[in-house]
């Protein structure tokens, strides 16, 4: 293998590719990414077999790569994209010789590494499937940023709540996110229907990684799911993960079809005063706000026996005075962070029923915070 | 204790005193900020035992300030400060009732805090010396900048390490950090002399702290020193830390006084190529390079077994042939970012003796790398 190579195309292409890269040490060659350099393409391949990610460079004009001898080679991950971030020069030379010693030439530095013979990488499948749904990338960044923060971290808690779940039927992409105490859930409408009826559940911080290196949002990802494992592509960008095995939890029955009230609320003016409230519980992991209404202002409530307690006001017009319920100021935060625009409509039932946030006249975006009891 | 206060007035002298907030629960009156309130100033004091500030805030105008009831009470401070810092609206109303009951109003949140008593609040000496060295604010934050990161951070070496050590003698005021690696010295010429001699050993860490709540360069900060503490004070600031007890080692003879080459390298162009030739072994403890000189070249080199090598070439002519040396690249780093301006002299004497480094013609900053033995 020898290429010469323009140095912030292959940057570009490593830092795609790196985020697959495995840090632990328990499969040496884990921690390389495999380059396949053909005549007009250099593709690179890594995997932490929880994620793998294939991203090929081809060239915009034949000075940016200049391709002497095809090959393949494995190169450790994490020095060879410490190397090309740091060193100098508008090219950088790489050339392999005895299979497995690398040679990188960059304006005064050279660079002898100790590469990874390809036979020991792992063989991936890439392959994609005949019947795919289409999402744009801004589809893929709003569920990221609306439902992830909902999941459940604790590995303690069931692993399919860790997840995202995908239920796709027809036109229809419904995705839950949930970790038993509140729920998001946001709808997609698909321009093309589904030949094939989904219930898949994707690792949470998957989704989240493939997020980061997609940035373009009218670009549209074709999402290839199979059995054990859903494969995101875009354009020379091809993104696996697997899938968590389990049953998801029907959560729809949570989710009430009558409310007795509903409160139009500024977004802002709600979160500074909730972030204000909860100051005097912010350490606690429960971190219990109160509601109350009266006379057209809602009362916030917290206190702590230790520190003391704290109350505030919000002028409300034509407010319901039947209004008491306890919440997590910290769950209601993160719900509020999820809708853009300025206000939120927050939906009663009543003081041990779920409090549902949504935008008016919109149930794309639904968020669902369980409340507290309190006595 | 009765208060009108302009909020960013408060905040500002709460920023300052909470450097000095305890954050360990061993003393739970030491997590206060203790409030000292006369009809033309509030006096808050903070210690950690470590270190102590208090910071006195006097209005500029009559409606930032209104005094309606003198007193003294202990504010929890971490709650206060996180308060101040999210409560709306230009002026915080502060009472305290039966001597530890705090109510905080603002805007529309009321605040109910539980307070404590001043009578279990340490007593604390501010008292001045009458002898005392000036500094400006310039000077100690480039002693910060310059010599901190040559202080021992592991506990487990000599504890006078982990300190600044000043040696004041006449109008020079001497500064030494060191690891017994390396050794970073910083020589001040005050503008007055000192009337006694001193050699103190401040806790770098303190050091650091204090920096952080100055800004005005200009600013000249009077440094009152006792057997057991400095005092540094700052127009309504003041500040204590501990010194630390021990002798400091002797490290004058460890700078020679000749050297047998001295080579003027471009700061930027040495530190990126060191950079780059330490990637391969930056996760190791001791990260050598080894630096040859050889016709008008100065070759760097590294090499880790498992990763493999790296050779960079630097230009420099008129250059001696006759070195080389092996150091650890992240102290030589360190070193080279306290200097400012483009060149710095590097001065060698041979294989196994340190490596100075200073500016042309100037001795005020001086920055010394022992070598490693590579073989």
């Amino acid at each position: 293998m020898k290429l010469k190579i323009k140095r912030t195309l292959l940057l570009d292409g490593l830092n795609k590719v790196s985020h697959a890269l495995s840090t632990k040490n328990l499969v040496p060659v884990l921690g390389g990414i495999k380059f396949d350099l053909k005549k007009k393409k250099l593709v690179l391949t890594a995997s932490d077999n929880d994620i793998t990610i294939e991203y090929i460079i081809v060239p915009e004009n034949d000075s940016d790569f200049v391709v002497d001898v095809e090959g393949s080679v494995v190169i450790q991950g994490k020095y060879f994209l410490d190397i090309v971030r740091k060193v100098t020069g508008e090219y950088i030379n790489i050339e392999v010789i005895d299979s497995v010693k690398i040679i990188i030439l960059c304006e005064n530095s050279e660079f002898n590494l100790n590469g990874i013979s390809v036979e020991e990488y792992p063989n991936i499948n890439f392959e994609l499937s005949k019947k795919f749904i289409t999402l744009s990338v801004k589809d893929i960044k709003e569920i990221v940023s609306q439902t992830c923060f909902a999941t459940a971290t604790n590995e303690e808690s069931k692993p399919v709540l860790t997840g995202i779940n995908f239920n796709i039927d027809k036109n229809i992409v419904e995705v839950n996110a949930t970790d038993s105490y509140r729920l998001a859930r946001k709808q997609i409408i698909l321009d093309e229907e589904s030949s094939e009826k989904y219930s898949i559940v994707i690792p949470s911080k998957n989704l989240l990684e493939f997020s980061k290196i997609i940035d373009n949002n009218e670009d549209l990802v074709e999402v290839h799911i199979f059995s054990n494992k859903v494969l995101f592509k875009l354009e020379n960008l091809k993104f696996i993960t697997r899938l968590i095995n389990g049953t998801y939890p029907n959560v729809s029955n949570l989710i009430p079809l009558e409310y007795t009230s509903s409160i139009e609320l500024n977004i802002n003016l709600f979160y500074e005063a909730l972030d204000r409230v909860s100051v005097l519980s912010a350490d606690k992991e429960k971190n219990t706000i109160t509601i109350e209404t009266f006379n057209d202002y809602m009362i916030l409530k917290s206190s702590s026996l230790e520190v003391g307690r704290v109350e505030e006001k919000m002028f409300i017009p034509k407010l319901d005075n039947n209004i008491r319920i306890s919440f997590s100021a910290k769950y209601m935060l993160d719900a509020l962070r999820s809708f853009d625009g300025d206000t939120v409509i927050v939906n009663f039932i009543g003081e041990i029923k779920p409090i549902i946030l949504n935008k008016k006249d919109d149930s794309s975006l639904i968020q669902l915070v369980l409340p507290i009891r309190t006595y």
